[in-house]
């Protein structure tokens, strides 16, 4: 029970789950979460970039910096 | 009543219940508390986001990573 | 003596007062100073934002990320 | 001698005499220096916030959280 | 298994490889991932700067200060 | 030998010296150098402000905090 | 071989050599590597400061705070 109010559990019940990552400088990208750490360092896979709504790149594996996320959303 | 004098316990009360987070960027997230840590990473459930007074988003569950906050208040 | 000389000390001396913090996106709050810690995080009970002096917001409790903070001061 | 090889001792020696401060934001901090830690952290008596060269507020004793501040110089 | 659920193992995995490595201001340098640390401080070879989709510069090895970085992607 | 080779060797050597410290807000800062720490917190004597090449103040006695400086090099 | 893959080596191995240093407000500085800490603070001898293309400034040796780089190349 406890560990279930930690806020990393949130993102380890969405690991292998299509997740929405929104970064500082206002793009989004949508991808399977594989991996993350404690400085909120994030790995997808299958990744694609959305700025607007619109797709406007397709990433494959992306390493995103912690520092540069403002939230991480389940799909 | 030492411990209620920490800026965590006031977090802690509002934990299961309705806040508003405000971000660097201006938006707000309103949802139901479920957990947040030292860094005040929080994840909330049942979550929308406000721009300017007006719903523009539901998001479910959304971890927000606490260097883009700037303060959290019970609903 | 010497506990006098630490900046905390000011801020333990405006406990249970009105306080008005300023933050680094130019937002005021004024409120009943209820708790803070070594990050400057802070709460306040009975809180109110002021932008350009005018109350534009009645908050209640609120927790300010301590990075956020740029002063402190006793109303 | 060694000691006062170090930027602290000269915050150390301008303690309670006026000092300047200077914030990222371009405001300055006229008062008494009564306290500051390792983060420089800094409390001042008898403050008042100067923009441009005038007077702008009287704020009595003020606490400036120190990743706020670019300089402290004795009046 | 496990060390597979850790960012740095992507990065591991790219070594030796062709990324793209996109910074906070904007640029993005395309080259042979050599190092990395936990810092996400890089090292490519053969790295190309390409702003707006255009090569603007080649510079051979780059070390890559980790703060600026917003995202490493295998090509 | 060896010791020469860490960058706060450099600092060490122009200890006694002017120096001049460039900020990043663009100002620069002639003076004196009296003492640093591993923050790169600065303290200056008979320090003179400049921007664009101009003096602007004339301020005695200086403490720069760290984080603020973009630069550091012998007159 | 292992050490071959650290970051920090690509720097070592740059040692007494001609690089280019760009900072976070888009300005390069050209000169002798003299030395860098883990926090990639660099001293530089007969260094120069580069604007668009153009030498802007002769500055002799310099110290340039790490997190203020965003990539060291060796020329």
């Amino acid at each position: 029970m406890e560990s279930e109010n930690r806020p990393l559990d949130a993102l380890n019940r969405a690991r292998g789950h299509r997740v929405m990552v929104e970064l500082k400088n206002g793009k989004q990208f949508i991808g399977t979460l594989k991996a993350f750490d404690i400085h909120i360092n994030t790995v997808m896979d299958d990744a694609e970039e959305r700025i607007d709504g619109s797709t406007t790149r397709r990433l494959g594996t992306v390493f995103l910096r912690g520092d540069t996320i403002i939230l991480i959303s389940p799909e």
